[in-house]
């Protein structure tokens, strides 16, 4: 018998499809070819270390030691500076003129790394990048959403190999988060509380759905979860934005990221993926009843018809048996930053 | 410089990218082994003519000569209706029971077909066959919402060759049409008319965005599409769904679906691409503000991080140029089923 679950802050619906259903290591693809067997160093990659005149001058650098991020202004940006945003066309024809921002955030110089097997002190540096870019961006009064984002693979849309994120800022609010912001707002008149920070006590007492948790963030795998693995990051601490974190959330949220990533990385081969970090509008403030948090979705199925139709997704994995799954992972001692979550869980 | 448009009915936001701009050719992937190339039959496929017994009893039959349409249950279906829709969980882990119908509607017997290369009388009879099963649908009680899609090529989805649709009831009404509910709505309370009826006169009336025009239907590429040559087919008469129409409007649409499919077919090379019936819940009657119709969304893209966690789009195509495109698409006689749109739009 399937089932259909709600996640209770952003209202959507998904299928979890016994009849269709997977044991976890069913989804794992052995085949793939993992990141780290690629070379360290592309003599055409823009982004490896000594080809820095490949791309634009840096918007950004953060270093520690020899590892460097670099923010960078995307080649083929979706969005341009140039102008200010104008509205154009009329009332049934609404545009505006392509304003906006479009970073490319290098992850190091090293073409055959990926963020799961990064050390805590790079990831901080990462984090620390992404912050205080998406904070510059923030600050600009035509910009009201910021969007953090990676795509890890063909297959989740990456264009190029080396490890590299992305940050855009829009003119706009996006409609899904016109609708996230509403639905938060709502829960919080109804119940008095943040919906994020009420999944968050519920969660963490729980447990069975968690992957790792730490002192100020839970790693699990959503009760409504959209596809088989896919995971939230949620901070303890309420912010409505990541960029107003303190350096203390970043060093912990350094942590979980590398322990969930490495998880993922040896548990499921590598698979593509897609990080995302949604936030409240830019042009608000703090807000008691939203809060920000990191998704993370890898491909290891296709949306289609349906999806794209209803808006719902159908999962063919038992959020609980993949969380279970894991937590079970057999990690290299090195990627092993957290305490085990208690074995009462399995 | 790019543009940033929004759908005055969804309210989506799409980004038309220029600096990434594409021309429509450059979208065609002239590799693709089309459809009509396969064998007309296979052994194995259970939904070739002869091999019945590999599916379950059809629940619905249409035929007109030797062709048939038959709706089947899906052998692995996401819902089932074996027990009632119970809700479950409690107020944060929302539940019910995976209650629902999943059937597969198999386009003809005959392995290498597609509907674009259907007469004209055999995709009446693939339409009435959907309108039937979705009314039979409706009429229960314990559902909400009727989706009917196709997944053509695995790029979209599909995990069979053999052309078929899909139809599935739900007991739920998904997140995104409810919010689609109530921006139509919204417009109606603003403007006194349905969205829908003025992107109908407005489209019809422009021309620029035409790919093909009937008596009671216009196909266009929206101006604010999603990807390059996203199409909607909308209704001139207004109805809330899709099966309240009549057998005159199920004869001028299996015209415009046919000649849409075909200079899709021809011109991109047998793209794969997803179909979606948007319509309103099935609980509601007549809406003066919400017009149902269908989208078509062929794969030349792929979706990624940022579309994940903005909803928005990137579209590397202009909506007037991939319209354009499709209009000139030079088709085998037998195809053209419409007049040409006046020459003047190009």
């Amino acid at each position: 018998m399937s089932e259909l679950r709600q996640n209770i802050a952003t209202r959507e619906w998904v299928i979890i499809s016994t009849e269709r259903a997977k044991r976890p290591s069913d989804l794992v693809d052995e085949s793939r070819v993992r990141t780290d067997t690629r070379p360290i160093y592309s003599e055409k990659c823009p982004f490896c270390t000594g080809n820095e005149a490949m791309t634009s001058e840096p918007t950004l650098v953060k270093s520690r030691g020899d590892f460097s991020v670099r923010v960078v202004p995307n080649k083929f940006p979706a969005l341009t500076a140039d102008r200010p945003p104008l509205r154009i066309g009329d009332d049934h024809h609404r545009a505006i003129t392509g304003f906006g921002i479009h970073d490319v955030v290098i992850e190091g110089g090293t073409h055959n790394r990926t963020l799961a097997l990064m050390s805590v002190e790079e990831l901080e540096v990462y984090l620390d990048a992404l912050r205080e870019r998406s904070l510059q961006l923030a600050r600009l009064k035509e910009i009201q959403y910021v969007i953090c984002f990676k795509n890890h693979g063909v297959s989740a849309g990456a264009s190029l190999e080396h490890p590299h994120s992305q940050i855009i800022g829009l003119p706009i609010l996006p409609n899904l988060l016109r609708a996230r912001m509403s639905d938060a707002m709502a829960y919080f008149e109804q119940e008095g509380c943040c919906v994020y920070c009420r999944m968050w006590r519920d969660e963490t007492a729980c447990g069975v759905r968690l992957i790792a948790e730490s002192d100020l963030f839970a790693s699990f795998i959503p009760y409504a979860a959209l596809s088989p693995f896919h995971c939230w990051i949620l901070p303890r601490l309420h912010h409505s934005q990541f960029f107003r974190i303190s350096d203390e959330e970043i060093t912990d949220l350094a942590r979980i990221l590398k322990e969930t990533l490495a998880r993922i990385y040896y548990g499921l081969n590598d698979p593509d993926f897609n990080i995302l970090f949604r936030m409240a509008p830019t042009y608000m403030g703090q807000l008691p009843w939203f809060h920000w948090y990191i998704s993370l979705v890898p491909k290891v199925n296709r949306a289609a018809g349906f999806e794209l139709g209803s808006g719902m997704f159908i999962n063919p994995a038992l959020p609980e048996a993949s969380a279970q799954f894991l937590r079970q992972v057999k990690l290299p001692g090195e990627h092993v930053t957290l305490p085990p979550i208690a074995s009462l869980i399995g």
